[in-house]
């Protein structure tokens, strides 16, 4: 049996002289509080704080990248405890947890890896490395663990420091467990992020009958453009008195639109028909980001944009179980056109803040650092998705750094809903943040006063800052 | 004179930590057999084992690389024993292999310089540096070794550790070669690979000669497309026999179809007909991708997609001294929405086997790796063509592990028909593995018994698996 | 107060074997002149030998970098001492000085900070570092040192060891700057490159009254295809008597086309209409490069094509204080079939010279490399513009080298008008490059003494070759 042990420089180049350096670096942000500002964990864990059931519906079942490693070399989701739809799930969860230990070499060089080892090591204390020979010993150890108090939710979330969490939901979402833990006895600072795109998105499904819900929710007009706005304001305040700080827009393309009233308002009529092109949802998606900016100077929340994923590519795997089963592809992106017309309109306000992701990394350089790096209201997210990532950190600052400076970033967010993995994705951050500034100081580019200083903002203020927490 | 020594740390990283552990890695699969499943080899060298003729025609004249960087510095394809088409050959080769030997220098930081240094001081025994001074020394040598029985293609083949040898031909091919290597009293194993694009590609020179000598080759109408998808068939059987284990497509783009078999019947007329469009081309290659990988489940042959090169670029050239001359330029490419008719139809196929090449770096981490790491059927091939190399082949790792892991990867394959570079290939490639693995290793991101455990996978065994030897 | 102090060792990698490789290359071209042949130093300093005024006038107020980072930032410009158009300045410099230096950490990690803190130490004498506290005593110290005759701009062009410094100047400039410098008591090489998109761009601002002037300058018939023609071949003319070794062309794409001459005509009689079409202004400029290939092909002046920035991204920006404010962004861009037309017309001449560049370094190794490893007239300009900075540089070399080689590459330019950083620009590619070549030599990829070669080509000889200076 492999003894599975974290080692104190794990992530720090190799390199003495930066080694050093690093390891100083992050000793002063390692146990530095936890900001969240974006992901997708489930309030209702935090608002029930039930136990959680069993290790694979934990840690297997709601966790894409080891989902789909795991089908690419052909094992099937059913064998994972993933039902296709409408159908039960026929799989003891103990058989499933097992073909991930027999797997775990798969993992080997990916952030999974590193993610689920610090999860085992610090969270569960095992300290034999997962195989199929340990499988029943971390499926119990793990189901022990997982059935008293010390691992509810809020234990767990105020053991990992967590200063404060954003989960995400619709407009159409009443916030209740939000409400619960608001006025639970309980100090936890979870708060919600506005993600509209159920009632943006001409293309998403069930539209139509969402805008009627939309009506319904908040007494307006949705079938009028003017009704139709009045309900996201209303909406907007409704979740920001739920704590919310941002809003959130996962669009398929980055493209933006400063349409005319009048156009504008045509243009809705046809979506809001259901009788909309392509080309008028991409449109309307487009109009949408600007009148989000519009409502955002208003009110204040700060404005996500997650554009370049091809949701669902896997049209055979999509029928048979439906979203969000690893299935979804980057595309290449284009931001400078793109953003254009929302910048030309709003880039200048200096009160507004639109944080820009990416999975195109060959836009870091060449689009997104000159435009953060130029606009007032433009900052830059940390390396997203799949670039959530050691090497894909290390890409992002070497890339981004030199046009875009540091200042115009925001810090990391974990964007996940695997939450025992919270803590190992912001040590990960952290780690390789330090070392990136080490080579800095190493090469002379940087004074140790400065590092030390950047790895703090990188570690905590800017994130505090950029969402306005 | 300048000394040729090939240092034993070569093309590991400098720093010691890492290199220690990359010594030691590649210790352990130095002298693994090579496992070489697409390239380009002559069958008639393994078939006559003639002795090769001279240092100009062995080394210099079939090497693109070679050419394109002299011609790119002022020097005359015909100063290199390059005749245009028709026309003879003037040059002394020993005048030709002079001007390679005082333009040496052209080739410092290239992955040629590395694989020639090999060449000269491993096989010749050469032990000063090619320069003009040295040109008739090298010139003297080389032609002294390959004169004798210990340099004939057999030998060599023997001596370099090979294990499988495949080379590429075509449907018309009749494979005498290959028929008389398995009929000889030699064990080497050189078997052939399935290359059908100058019957599938509408726009290859002479395609509509070339349906009808694939008629009259198998003895099907393949001026109708149940003929034509049937005489595939008994081609892809045949190559098989002489031991094929997989087809090989080298496409424009990416592009693929999945057309119902109506219209891909139209289609295939008017390509039959020989009055198609450069759309139909693109759709007919692109349908012609779904094809073959249905005929793959059949007859279990793994697919190669090598797409991406814009072939003959330089007009005038191309012209005068037809293909392969090194002006094939690689373009942009996309395989997200290229790959989806094939992976949608055909991608959660456990039992196929489609190996994905790219010459775009940017969509290693974009979308290659995203896609393999997702669907069973599809694989990443290692760094093609310009991307052999050190640098490349560190991006390569660096881009694709993260999000694909080491498994979804099919080791290394030389492409060449630089016969006598093939060992020094195969070492660079693992020389940079282990060196990749090693930083792993010391960024305690892998154990030391995984990274060798991956270094034999990456030399061997990946390599052996994914094309079925 | 934090010490300024220029580390020895700055920008060399951590690595002790390579960093000592790096000193000792460094440490024999560190004083090499300073060839600068392509950059954007207003000739009237040279010409009238003046002192420069202020602090902020100097090293603020034309500088780009510093504007835009500033700015993005939420700083105006109005308050960095850049008034709207039309409008006057009413800051007085001091200040604006101040919002520099209390805002500095904003460049940490950024090539602008490595300049300044060049200019502030060697030329300045300063040694503790720009911040709010230290905001006067800059402003004091610079104030007056640049009062004296020491750092006239004569004075300080040969302190810095420029052996030749391009000017970038248009058709309708009479250049008496630069007929003032030839006739000067001073030795001084100041020469003008050729840059015509003010007459070649009919997208231009002016471009009418743009062609009137060139047939009043020229005495050509301008509005005639052939009088036009013949306009430039007189200016160019003029220009090389001025110095002038090269043109350069700063076109949004690197689309060339080779029309037959009717239809180059008919097309210059649409553009010089001022009728012409957004797709004809694309035609035209593309048919202009190759118009100017064939004028180099006969003047001998060096080609250089600067493409893919989209000029004046920030509209409102631009309508209150127009060009040049830190507001252009890269764009995607495309060299395998833009240049094609261009490349099959006279990319086989070995006498003529084309240099590339590019703000996409997705196309490093993708496509410019292969074209420069090709094409006897193809060269690959230096990382420019954004990505003239460590990691910027980094990329290059690691992304061409392997494929172009060092010899399809210029050597370094700085490109710049901040006149003061031009030594530290040169000294920091010098270095970098150094550092790459000790890379190489420390993992036995190249010998030491063709480090040495390469690194006083790459600092010197380049430059001044490939612009024929």
């Amino acid at each position: 049996m492999a003894k599975l042990e974290l080692h104190p420089d794990r992530l720090f180049p190799a390199d003495d002289k930066i080694r050093g350096i690093a390891r100083e670096l992050y000793s002063t942000v390692k146990h530095l509080p936890i900001i969240s500002p974006h992901g997708h964990t489930d309030p209702s864990w935090f608002a029930t704080n039930a136990n959680f059931t069993n290790p694979t519906d934990l840690l297997l079942v709601p966790d894409h990248y080891i989902l789909r490693m795991l089908y690419s070399q052909g094992i099937r989701l059913e064998q994972l405890g993933i039902a296709p739809t409408g159908e039960e799930n026929k799989i003891d969860p103990r058989e499933a947890w097992r073909l991930l230990a027999g797997n775990y070499h798969l993992f080997r060089g990916t952030p999974s890896r590193i993610w689920l080892d610090w999860v085992f090591a610090e969270i569960f204390g095992l300290d034999a490395r997962l195989s199929a020979d340990t499988a029943d010993l971390y499926y119990n150890r793990i189901s022990e663990a997982i059935a008293t108090d010390a691992f509810r939710p809020r234990a767990l979330f105020d053991r990992f420091g967590i200063e404060v969490i954003a989960t995400t939901e619709g407009p159409l979402d009443n916030l209740e467990h939000h409400r619960t833990i608001r006025q639970a006895d309980w100090n936890g600072r979870v708060i919600t992020a506005y993600r509209p795109d159920a009632v943006v998105d001409p293309e998403f499904e069930g539209f139509s009958d969402n805008l009627a819900k939309f009506s319904d929710l908040t007494g307006e007009d949705c079938s009028s453009w003017r009704g139709y706005l009045a309900a996201h304001r209303k909406r907007r305040a409704f979740f920001a008195e739920m704590g919310a700080t941002s809003s959130d827009h996962g669009h398929p393309t980055a493209v933006t639109a400063d349409l005319r009233a009048s156009e504008a308002e045509n243009l809705f009529e046809r979506v809001a028909a259901g009788s909309c092109s392509a080309n008028d949802a991409e449109l309307f998606r487009a109009q949408m980001l600007t009148e989000m900016a519009k409502m955002s100077l208003d009110d204040g929340l700060v404005m996500q944009i997650h554009p370049g994923s091809f949701r669902n590519h896997n049209r055979p795997l999509f029928r048979r179980f439906g979203r969000d089963k690893g299935a979804d592809i980057p595309m290449r992106a284009e931001y400078v056109h793109a953003l254009r017309p929302l910048l030309s309109r709003f880039g200048n306000e200096p009160n507004l803040s639109i944080i820009v992701f990416t999975l195109d990394e060959s836009t870091y350089a060449r689009e997104l650092a000159p435009l953060a790096g130029h606009y007032p209201a433009l900052k830059l997210g940390p390396a997203w998705w799949f670039h959530d990532s050691p090497e894909g950190m290390r890409r992002y600052r070497r890339m981004t750094t030199e046009t875009a400076g540091f200042y115009n970033t925001v810090g990391f967010n974990d964007d996940t809903r695997a939450f025992m993995s919270i803590p190992a994705r912001h040590d990960l951050a952290r780690r390789i943040d330090c070392g990136f500034l080490a080579e800095l100081v190493a090469e002379h580019r940087l004074e140790h006063y400065e590092a030390a200083d950047l790895a703090r903002m990188l570690s905590y203020d800017f994130a505090k800052k950029a969402y306005r927490l």
